[in-house]
């Protein structure tokens, strides 16, 4: 076991240079223990301007082998990210299983600067409480330790370090007036950042705050709570995950599931529903470009049985479609090193930008569906993700004004071992039909059971399912291309 | 083998939605051929303005399975990307191993439209010919298939179109004002782009002129095209690259071989280097914030022997840097994706952005030292690796306006064992060590001839080799420190 340093050392005590030197190299210990048993970190600096967060960030930095952390110092969004959701090139840069991700200001600056511009701005700033509360929540039941750190100095000291700086010629270019601004608002900022912090003060995800007049001093408050956090993880943990789970409160199913059907009430010509999807496909490349004009991102979700015809439903819903304004994610199992992320992180990353229609040919769903049956997962991770997927899409309807619809492909057991069977025997389809197909039929049970209550527990007011009957491709094309079209008109 | 379409039929042969339809098919089925067989391909779609770009990436798009391609319109860069060599966005889209890149204009149209408004345009453009003839050069090497196409329609033709464009409602607001300013500068435009086409237009990549007026016509042709070459490489190739290879003159080492040498030509006492290191930390702070200011990027590579002490300079040159303007990239054996790619892609996705300090902990030197000794990759590769190179560090000073410095940190066998042996008995230092580096060292008069070889072959006016004499740590934290220093002052 690691051998334990006094932390309730000060400057004072021993010299700071030796007590800081002390604490680095028991950090650069604890982020191979770290890495050794894989868990990941989030070290985030937040502070007032010329409180010292760089220089914070420098000493930690000092301390670690950049084999093993990357930092990260977070300015105003690129046009590219400002077109997602605002927790999108955070969740991009949360980091992988051993690693640690150090931010230099973070979501919560970015929270603050980009919403207090608004006239709605308590009512923005709630909303970003939420979301920021799920995000870390979500990490930290993955595995990952966050710690948060909010440097202090008042108003005062504040304006003699920027006149400082200003007074230094390598550094004076660096003062602004938009940070003089900033300074004159302190008294201003000062409650509404007291408040963002105090209601994201979490179990998972704690605030340390520190006085950070006297540099040294703060240097080593921070330093102390690093190396004792992980000294405790590093202690309990060896699965990557903590120890003790607070108890979560499982969301029951919904009383009334949604019903799936594999056929339609009402029975059409293969002539009628082609006639349609012809004239369907004319308006989705209409309303196609109301979304690219009018920059609103709309996210499809296709999940299906094996053989219930994904493929060739995408294929014809495109059919018009601009495909410089649409791209379809074929979803496969992980690779090797996305699996050292949260599971969500990979679809995130390639959630639209405005304007955009990102098709999902399987999704996150993966998680509860095949994940589940053949536990790929523990039945803690499957569970949790009901909850997970849910905010995740809320986030991303809430963040971007854009919409989700979600299909679910079914045929009847019988159709699909009918489709088996052609394809089997036809030399040009029969690469799609694999042995995996066939032990997945064998569970049919499992998943129908699987399937229900991901429709049960998913289907929300802003993502709702829509079951497509699949047993006739052609009234299921008609079916979903329909749906589109209509989410679409909804959205602008 | 596959079954040959016959290609020479038109449109009024056999009717055009028929032979779309085969063609299309066909494609899919090459498709799947290339990812048996591992060949990446690039697929550029160029042309003017209206001439039915978007028209032939869609047929294309519609024929391929989209687990297999990605398509990219490329557009004006994002300000991150402006901030970097012209070619590194592209660069980190090019296809891995099995798969199709699909650009709906590209590299062509970028470098015309930004340099056509610079004074020296035609001093710039001679300079895009030539990397960007490098760039695809390097890429046909490493095995990818480049088809490239333009698009061609008269100016009468143009206006017509864009009217028409005008016209619909739905389309009407793309037609901006500057489109409209193209179209009239079409004469002026045209000798230019038939120029680049004409200096572009090589073995490895050639163009695809298309006659566009009549659309089917034309939509034909480029699937022809296409259909064509990817026949012909999936019947010859099977190791994912070409055949056969044109053979390339092979530059010879100098006759003048950078010396190697571990000890300094002057004694200095420990003392009087840390005094000298101190001071000159406190530079390199300075000379960091005038890089920032200026918005001047650099690039310090090391390399050396194990046990050189990389790491340990590497910490004290960037002791007061602000870690918000430097990162550094450790370079570890390529993980399984990044095999997928060109072995530069990843290093080049590393290079800095303008104003920052990027140094690399090992690096692109490694194919031709590590690779070539221990046989990761055949002869030829790493053979070809130093023009490369050098093209590679030519176009990132070219296009950024900055500078690269490279160290060879060099040690004498003795001190190898010496510090081998001290990190085996010191339990903190003991996790250094390993067998691998024991392996590597039986092997030291291969590396010595590879190592030879790169400094001579790559040590190029604009980034030459820095021989640092380390069997004195102290000394030789001074002169890379240093040697970083004067580089940084050329540049301002």
């Amino acid at each position: 076991m690691l051998e334990k340093l006094d932390l309730s050392k000060t400057a004072d005590d021993d010299g700071y240079e030796k007590t800081l030197e002390a604490y680095s190299d028991r950090l650069g210990v604890l982020q191979r223990t770290l890495r050794e048993q894989k868990i990941p970190a989030m070290i985030i600096i937040e502070g007032w301007n010329a409180s010292g967060i760089t220089m914070a960030v420098h000493e930690i930095v000092h301390a670690l082998d950049p084999r093993g952390y990357a930092l990260y110092a977070i300015e105003k969004p690129t046009d590219e990210e400002r077109a997602r959701p605002f927790l999108w090139r955070f969740w991009l840069r949360t980091p992988p299983k051993g690693r640690i991700s150090l931010f230099a200001r973070s979501w919560y600056s970015r929270a603050i600067s980009e919403e207090m511009q608004k006239h709605t701005w308590e009512k923005s700033l709630k909303v970003r409480v939420s979301q920021i509360n799920n995000f870390e929540r979500q990490l930290s039941d993955d595995g990952t330790i966050i710690l948060k750190f909010f440097l202090h100095i008042t108003k005062e000291e504040q304006k003699a370090r920027l006149e400082e700086r200003e007074r230094n010629p390598l550094t004076a270019w660096l003062v602004t007036p938009s940070i003089w601004n900033i300074h004159r608002h302190y008294d201003d900022s000062f409650p509404v950042i007291d408040g963002f912090i105090e209601k994201t003060h979490t179990d998972y995800a704690p605030w340390t705050l520190v006085e950070a007049t006297d540099r040294k001093y703060a240097i080593l408050k921070v330093y102390a709570a690093i190396i004792r956090t992980l000294e405790k993880r590093c202690e309990t943990a060896g699965d990557g995950k903590p120890k003790k789970q607070k108890d979560k409160e499982i969301v029951k199913p919904k009383k009334n599931p949604v019903r799936r059907h594999s056929r339609p009430d009402k029975i059409f010509t293969r002539e009628e529903l082609q006639e349609t999807l012809s004239q369907l496909q004319v308006e989705m490349l209409e309303m196609h470009y109301h979304l690219f004009k009018r920059k609103i991102p709309l996210i499809v979700v296709y999940e299906g049985w094996d053989a219930a015809g994904k493929g060739g439903n995408i294929t014809r819903v495109t059919r018009f479609m601009n495909p410089l304004g649409y791209y379809v994610v074929p979803v496969a199992a992980p690779a090797g090193h996305e699996n050292d992320y949260h599971y969500l992180r990979r679809f995130i990353k390639y959630f639209p930008t405005r304007g955009d229609i990102a098709i999902f040919d399987r999704s996150w769903y993966g998680r509860v569906l095949v994940e589940r049956v053949e536990k790929f997962c523990p039945e803690s991770d499957w569970q949790r993700a009901y909850q997970e997927i849910n905010e995740i899409e809320e986030e991303f309807v809430s963040s971007s004004g854009g919409g989700i619809v979600k299909f679910w492909l079914e045929i009847s057991k019988d159709e699909q071992l009918k489709r088996f069977q052609q394809r089997a025997s036809d030399p040009v389809k029969v690469y799609k039909i694999t042995d995996e197909d066939w032990r997945n039929r064998e569970k049919w049970d499992q998943y129908a059971e699987a399937i229900d209550e991901m429709l049960a527990r998913t289907s929300t007011e802003i993502a709702p399912w829509t079951i497509v009957e699949s047993d006739d491709k052609w009234f299921a094309r008609v079916k979903a291309i329909r749906t589109i079209i209509a989410a679409a008109r909804a959205l602008l």
